[in-house]
């Protein structure tokens, strides 16, 4: 708005002021921005997208404006800072006020710091987790197992979901996966499935393929499953504050509301990964064990080596070509891809009461290894709309070792940003194809990865970064 | 800029991307707003008011956008989070990104709440302080002696800062004041003092004041005294916590910047108070003793009751007359107001060697008493530009008693709302005057307070409130 306009003068809503937005019947609670110049007339709003959206909004419609009534769940929140125990009512309700747009981001930040440093009770993150699931949508299925996977903290290229899925589907387990897009990185995993399937599905189309194929790769947040946990997620990234509790109960009410009865969560550990230490990693496993069986959920969990990016392709299309790879079990399938997919499809198959112990990852890598995996693959992309072919870059460009040497380092967070340079996740094709992990021994001249860019400005632009920083890839001398 | 511009495409800024945006050897950390429609060209950046002001922008000027290195201090705010005590330059290192504006709100709030709930040591608080000294501008002055005054939480009306620093400075002692301009208040005491003079004024403007008279009352944000206070501020407000650790080094930073040596600190509490409980005040009186103490400054500190409003006017100009009658002895000056100001001026007085305890009240009435004060705060204004005469406003309007009874209740912050609405403060007449405290017995058709706005529209908006709740003031009635 204006900040001399007659509705803020007499209201006194200044810039920051939290303002009612009510439209039709609908309210939100919007952040005011306040401008003096000719964008606005006197008594004109002007609202962000998501507003509109909330809303439902038309151009000159009229809006009416009012202070907010004081937030009573805020207070609670003050309440947890200053290391109170909240009561279940009181979860649900800060939870209910987030979900419903309530809250500014300065609210959020506050509540998420609030929790971190273990100050959530293993009770207070079971009523967290519940109260999530309950704010959004939940999906039901027929039937009494419904398998679920989910890795914490990301490693790049890691894109074992599209080659689980398929294998746990065909051994007939009911998989519906829902992943989630790129938000800091080259590429999430919907990203990645989009380039070979459209990931767009209503939770009823969602139903349809489960019905027919057992298993799908679709986006989540295309259906409203836990929605309090997509707004917390936002500002925990922001402040890059992981707390534990959160973690568990973003992970959980997801699962959950996706109707998942028995879910395994690979929690890889490593300098570069978000999960630094084996100690962190086994607090967290003993952590999820609990909260999941007051739930009434199974948990497998399985703590994993997190020290180097898995597969070679890094961007959408690129890391699509690896997965087909895997399934179509082409010689040059990068194995570190294939043997973590085989790990945990085998420890989702061994939730089934029919299969022994152990005896899980033979089963998963017979499905793939005989071909069953690809063609339950294919069936569930065309069940998703059509299976298409990943499209390659328009330009490519190698980078080359100065000299002879062994790898003996490799920057992920500069490799994923020469990625995105280059035009990763919005270019699908675009991003960033390692030839040479760590212990690689490479000559001269030899290529040690290669930029795939869908124009020359970008191109230009994520080689500016390789030369700006030539260590990117280090290596030894040797002789 | 727009989500679809190049360089948001290449560069991967998304929405909320904190972006770092340079110009001719300056740069400040912004986060993005993106749009899509005709606002912007591809290409084109549009910025706040406040990074206009930072960068000193001029328009169709070419700025340079990159992605901001991650800020160290913030591994330090999440360490404060999991409850570790900082170290010195740690605390350092964050006020001096707060200060320099390197954080989002969302940062500044997880500083915050991690400081709340007793969480800092004496030590940080004193860290604390000093950091927020050392970054902003200081004021040095000859004199051995530098006395102030502050109010913990505001009281309605309680003006006493302009009735203190000309008893002060007529008795002798050096008192440079700097105020605050209202936020969500109906008027500050910048903005009452600003109807009688100018209160902009430059660090060496108010020397000049001060060699000139002893005192001064001036706006404190025209001088950059403790900058990353204004910040915190400003989010403690959106989340109304106003942690105890917080609020010492928030007021002692500005003072000991201003140079002050010796000050007089009033802790109203009460209901309606910021301070609830006499516990509560009692607690902030000795963190404020010990920590004051070992940064040097010497603190009287009063804890006074906070159940009732001070002085009749709410808004600038309303309030400024009260501060007059005080002034100029007039029968009907507010006896509360003018107690309220004698008692603290006395507490200040005695800070003198030559002053013995409990001598200074009767001193200070004295002052008072013999118009001392009122020549003092002439000159005072004079030597800030000029005395004005306070401006009445155009319409005023009283609300009646429905019936004979007495005030038994004074909802304060109603009150304040209908002053608000009807312009203050940025009407400077415009405002509430209350004619009937608590225990007043009134008859039926009496005025219980009258409004007064300065267009018809201002005055209906404020009388559509006192409509809607008749409860502002509640009489009971009596036989």
């Amino acid at each position: 708005m204006r900040s001399d306009c007659h509705v803020c003068r007499s209201e006194g809503f200044e810039v920051h002021a939290r303002v009612k937005v009510s439209l039709n019947g609908k309210s939100i609670l919007a952040t005011l921005n306040t401008t003096q110049d000719g964008l606005l007339k006197p008594g004109e709003v002007s609202l962000s997208n998501y507003a509109w959206e909330l809303l439902d909004a038309k151009e000159n419609e009229e809006v009416f404006l009012s202070h907010p009534k004081p937030l009573q769940s805020l207070s609670l929140v003050r309440a947890k800072v200053y290391g109170n125990e909240l009561a279940t009512h009181e979860i649900q309700h800060i939870i209910e006020d987030i979900a419903k747009g309530r809250y500014s981001d300065i609210h959020i930040a506050t509540f998420i710091s609030a929790c971190a440093g273990g100050r959530l009770s293993h009770r207070e993150i079971i009523d967290l987790t519940k109260a999530m699931v309950n704010m959004g949508q939940q999906i039901t299925w027929p039937n009494t197992m419904v398998v679920d996977k989910h890795c914490v903290g990301g490693l790049p290229g890691n894109r074992t979901t599209l080659i689980i899925v398929p294998i746990v589907a065909a051994f007939g387990l009911i998989i519906p996966k829902t992943s989630s897009r790129a938000i800091t990185s080259p590429a999430g995993t919907a990203d990645t499935m989009e380039t070979l399937a459209p990931v767009d599905l209503s939770i009823n189309d969602i139903q349809r393929v489960i019905e027919q194929e057992g298993g799908c790769v679709v986006w989540g947040g295309a259906v409203q499953l836990s929605p309090a946990d997509d707004i917390l997620i936002r500002v925990e990234r922001a402040i890059e504050l992981d707390s534990e509790g959160q973690l568990i109960a973003s992970v959980l009410s997801k699962k959950i509301a996706a109707g998942s009865t028995h879910i395994a969560i690979d929690i890889p550990f490593g300098p570069t990964a978000k999960i630094r230490s084996l100690n962190q990693a086994e607090k967290i496993k003993s952590l999820f064990e609990c909260v999941a069986a007051t739930l009434g959920t199974r948990v497998a969990i399985s703590i994993t080596d997190g020290s180097q990016p898995v597969g070679r392709g890094i961007g959408p299309a690129l890391e699509a070509k690896d997965v087909l790879a895997v399934l179509q079990n082409t010689p040059d399938a990068p194995n570190d891809l294939r043997e973590r997919a085989l790990t945990l499809a085998g420890t989702i198959i061994e939730f089934s009461p029919d299969v022994k112990e152990g005896e899980g990852k033979a089963i998963a890598t017979k499905l793939l290894d005989e071909g069953k995996a690809w063609q339950k693959f294919q069936a569930i992309c065309k069940a998703q709309g059509e299976l298409r072919e990943p499209p390659s870059a328009k330009f490519t460009h190698p980078i080359t070792a100065k000299g002879k040497g062994r790898i003996v380092n490799i920057n992920n967070r500069q490799l994923s940003r020469v990625a995105k340079l280059a035009g990763a996740p919005f270019d699908s094709a675009a991003g960033v194809v390692l030839h040479t992990p760590l212990q690689t021994t490479v000559e001269k001249d030899q290529p040690l990865f290669t930029i795939h860019a869908d124009s020359k400005g970008e191109l230009n632009y994520a080689l500016s970064l390789v030369l700006e920083d030539p260590n990117i890839i280090q290596l030894e001398a040797y002789t």
